[in-house]
């Protein structure tokens, strides 16, 4: 967390194939697509006085150097690593150069799904962890990191 | 949930050594005990119209006949089952009875402690995980809980 | 089994959840109960002239003390031990003290569900098993029961 | 099940080794032989108005080839595989094409042999297994069998 | 493979259960029996100018027999192994004793079945496998037999 | 797949190092490289009326990003994934966005090489496997394809 | 431990079944009681101006009760945790949470027993392990115990 | 060992492609046949005054009879089961019920091939295991044999 | 146990690096040598008319050979095998041919150690084992070893 | 390594997250910044007659195009693939292009990290490994380069 | 294997605790010593015209010392390596120098004894293994090795 | 580390077998023995003031006995472990002991050998670990100390 700037941001960070978010299998998954998500979550961040940089990539080196941003930029970060959540010991090391709050977040409960997908690196780095309460896990982490942060 | 019932009512159940909150190590876990979560929790439900009941045991039956009890009265539950997480197929099987929301809270990530620690039976029955946000995480849980039963 | 008691007694002991039965989703499980099952093996007992106990509960503290019970009065026992047949090592220590015939009854065939379910530490101490026979499973083991014990 | 057969078959089928029941330390294991065990078994098939077909071979693909036929004709098998059970995936794809009731029964407790001797494969295909009640298993499985083909 | 035979020929083995093929769940697995496969499979090597012959035993030991047979008299083998496919060392064994291309062929897609069904002790043998593609497989697994063989 | 497109697309799509093909070690791998392979597959979709975008990509994300599109285009993709294979929950996901027909191809028999190269993230969505058959797997893949989408 | 206790107090807690012990298999086990070994040690506490509190329990939740009694009251605890040893997170949870001496002693030698017996819970959290002792174990255990806590 | 039989009999038995010893690759296992083997085994027991019957199956079942026979007849059994070493239990079943020397052997080292030869079922119910002898493994069996049998 | 000995003698063995005791780091471990620890079990078995050999070694033969040593002249073996205990089955068969009481002491609950430390081979032979008691450890073994010789 | 080259050149290349060093935890790790570690490494290749190709990147692609790259102009490689290590198949693949001395360097002792870190796919292609020697690492490396290369 | 030795010399060795065969539990393990053995094998190398060095050791590093001296004196070298079979890497890599046959020997059946005991380093160097024979294991491995030798 | 030594030592430990080196299979190890890499090390430790302690030993025992001299008298130690590598929790216990650096170095590449060679007891306690680099392995380890040992 750097010293002397004015509004504190926080990073939003989202993984692999988030990007189809909405637009797949709405019957199921619902019509919300990120930029929703993203919409709702500033809300939360204008009325907390922060600022909030919402990304997403497919790209594993994309996320690390977010997180490398984020560790000069931010106040804290919400990560949804997605399918990189089980297998990506370099975000795990990215995160854990940072010293500030993490928050990892699953939309769904990742725990009734393959049992790959039952060990996160992300979690080994994260101050917690939020599956399974939907796209809402997001600004339930942010209410969490606000706490943190502004106390 | 049955029928014809004016007010609703949330369960959130506490496991083993729970009832030790707050009264241990302060200088580390701070002086918040569960009587204050309580509290907490309260103004939560009391805002929403909800009667809440906030429970604690040692004992894995207690805990079985409460969600047993949650099932006929209950529009959701919340549970901290502590260590009986990662023993209890008693509790799981419990909560695979009940047709409502269910949340694990865990105050600390458990990710990050043993191995033996990292694998969740109540997980299996759990609409949604929260772990590693303190005692906000029984908040966290409540607000997604009120989402889900009051939209 | 205590020598000088005129008439026998088998103990039927039922773990935790199965208080429900009959009670939840019977248009699955169908609408017979926990004592519509007594009922049944009452008939195959009074029939036999024996004394049946059958007893049901959430605690394992329970089931074990009701098996030392059946250490001294019994000449037999069945028991369906739900979820602690893969969790309680004490219930089979419990159930190596008794010298008599024991019989471990599921009602649903448990190899064909979670892997942890798999492993029975009752099957350690018991004489037979019988699984997937839903709750006819309990008589066939009283029958076994019976011609093991009066030939 | 064939519709139009008007006497129903159901098929016992004994795995390796089974050949030599009674003919071996009978001090142990008794002197009944499976010769024994099918009168026995007729007495119910006969008083039930059934045909029983009651087989043995040590051959894996005769055991199969019977599951083939059996599917044609009978209205449930119960099957005794011996060490196939844990080895026999064929035996469990035979048995998976047959939509009617199948039981496995094994004479002594093979939860207490030898680990190897704890997985079945048969048991994934089984409505329901029996074990440990001695050559009395093949009369409780028929019992079963019957009450589910005849009501 | 044989010196001075002037018809080359390419033996097609079939595993246990597969002389059901098409006779079960037609609404599921369609009609297509194990005659009509071996029909398009001589409409290949009529048109290459090969002998075929077309086999389906459910015994292990008539599939190594042809093996044996393959050995002295074929150009290459192609194999659907069925249950043999993840228990059968001496298929195996048999297989390595062949200095030809040998093709594996499962008509489902295995991997996305059982977890005892991913691993192929054919495949340490094997020149190549095709899985997943239906009856087509040994089709294709024929075209490319003949690209070896016949260049 | 998109409606109203008039002329149908197949993405045949290369992982990692496959750059590299027929540029190293000819004397064991041959000299044909991918725009060879590319050049006979295209034979094969232009004599089906077939559009054919062929590609390859050390980049992970590069590969996601034309699932993605792939998604929106195609009729079908047929996937080398190379090292990805064994490694990429990522790009599992991103073919399991996709309701059409899905084919892993593998140039060599990845079964007989190390034993983490045995399992294989993308056989989880994929439709069929084809391994062994050199370069022709691509050919193969095709053909099986076509009969899936044009009957 | 709590400040102006002027006499100090011992915990020995035993688990589920050894309330059994010398009623059961005496040729084996000998004829001492539960009641026999407080006897013993109660000379030694009392030798050393300590209370003893010798307490069995089959409940999970009374050990763990006790132990946070003990966490009040006494200068040291000493469990027999039994069947609990390899089962119970619950009650290692317990007593990470004393800061005192704490001893598990086992009768037999757990080690020469089935292998779940191997691994203890509770040794997480225990000073130090006696076991294979006989009942000495407990003598032992309160030998060290008061070098500990009287030097 | 039936009584009253004046010559004795040993059984040696070969398990699957044992058929194949000698016409394979004879540059690396040389020119000698089972026919070459059972000549030199026929010194031996004919010097010994024993019956041999020296036999080969690749049928599992077949191996199974003879045993069976070999129990009534004989009074010592080599089997060198190949492939069924690794995967039969219905051969330890069988071997199990002779009450007789049971020498196993392998013409090479199984130890240093594939992982999956390095178990063995048959090594359960072996007297002794002589490996990577060559086929002078047979002739050392039989030279154990005879020690034992005729001291 | 040696006949017609009028002294009986104990051993004490104590495994590699038991040397360095208390010469290193001594505010962690105390200044007490393995000199010291002699010494006062020198004053318990001198009090029991016993003799007392304390040995150490860094070499695995030679505790070997005093184990040999000791079953020719003692009554009793207590050892401390320190590394060997987790590697050595030389140890373990070497202490299973004494026909005494044989106790394992560790200073530190190995317990709670490296996971490699939870596995004893000695404790396969040992009649008891004592951990986590400090340096007492060896005092509290021979009170126990004392028990089973004098009574 | 291409012919006619007259100034050899080395590449050093660095995986994800390397780019941080020297700019966190000063006080741990050192003020080192991998361009000092470029700077050091330079002095030798100069002297050594040798160009250096010194790159970082947290992206696997760009990792492996330098690879490709380097089987074509180098005459050796240093890679420290950081998380790499453990996850990337990809680079393994790359590097086993690669006819030419590789050594895989890691500046700390990953062997006493986590269970996680211990496994390296680049080692199954390195010539040589180093690690736990700091940044001096990759000169040790470079000294062993030259050797092989320069003789 | 020196050049220009007129005599032969075989090496036969033992590892640990063998000095003890025939002096302990005679009843089961007969009064046969280790000099007994050799004896016996004596008559087999004087036959022969062949030198025998028959030697014990406790100590892992004699035995690679003669395993070291074998290397340049004997023609094949027979070793019971007793317990440093499962443990001693040492021993393997030491009888990986040797280019002579090399037979181990266990006296009894050690796959029928614990678990750790089926592994054996030393089978990986070893022509040939002879396990279950008693001590005319070593007459029959001598016997092995002058064929080898000899011819 | 002794003060007031005025001659720093370094010792230079190697384990079982390597005093073969050089003088076996010299086509593929080359002709170097381990008394020419001591005369390298020694020009290294002359040039810079140091006096070296250069011992190989097939005793582990001894090894130890070294290693605990070297606590004493050394400024680092430098370790070829060999096949202790893998097996001798005795050496690391000896090593951690030591408070300097310690080198672990090995000739060739142990993660290209049997999976057993890929665990290191030793690099537990080392600060850095070299493979692969040959004898000049040697060589970059005393490099690495002197650096640690004089800046």
């Amino acid at each position: 967390m750097t010293v002397g700037v004015h509004v504190q941001t926080v990073y939003i960070l989202n993984g692999p194939n988030l990007n189809l978010l909405g637009k797949r299998q709405p019957e199921i998954y619902g019509h919300e697509t990120l930029a929703d998500v993203e919409t709702r979550c500033l809300q939360i961040t204008d009325a907390a006085g922060l600022t909030l940089k919402f990304l997403q990539s497919n790209a594993e080196y994309q996320l690390i150097d977010w997180i490398h941003e984020a560790r000069e930029e931010a106040v804290g970060i919400i990560i949804n690593p997605a399918a990189y959540t089980h297998t990506s010991v370099a975000l795990l090391d990215a995160l854990k150069t940072c010293e500030m709050p993490i928050f990892e977040v699953h939309i769904s409960n990742v725990h009734q799904r393959e049992s790959f997908r039952h060990h996160s690196y992300v979690s080994l780095a994260a101050t917690g962890v939020i599956a399974g309460c939907g796209t809402q896990g997001y600004e339930l982490a942010l209410h969490r990191l606000l706490r943190l942060v502004q106390g």
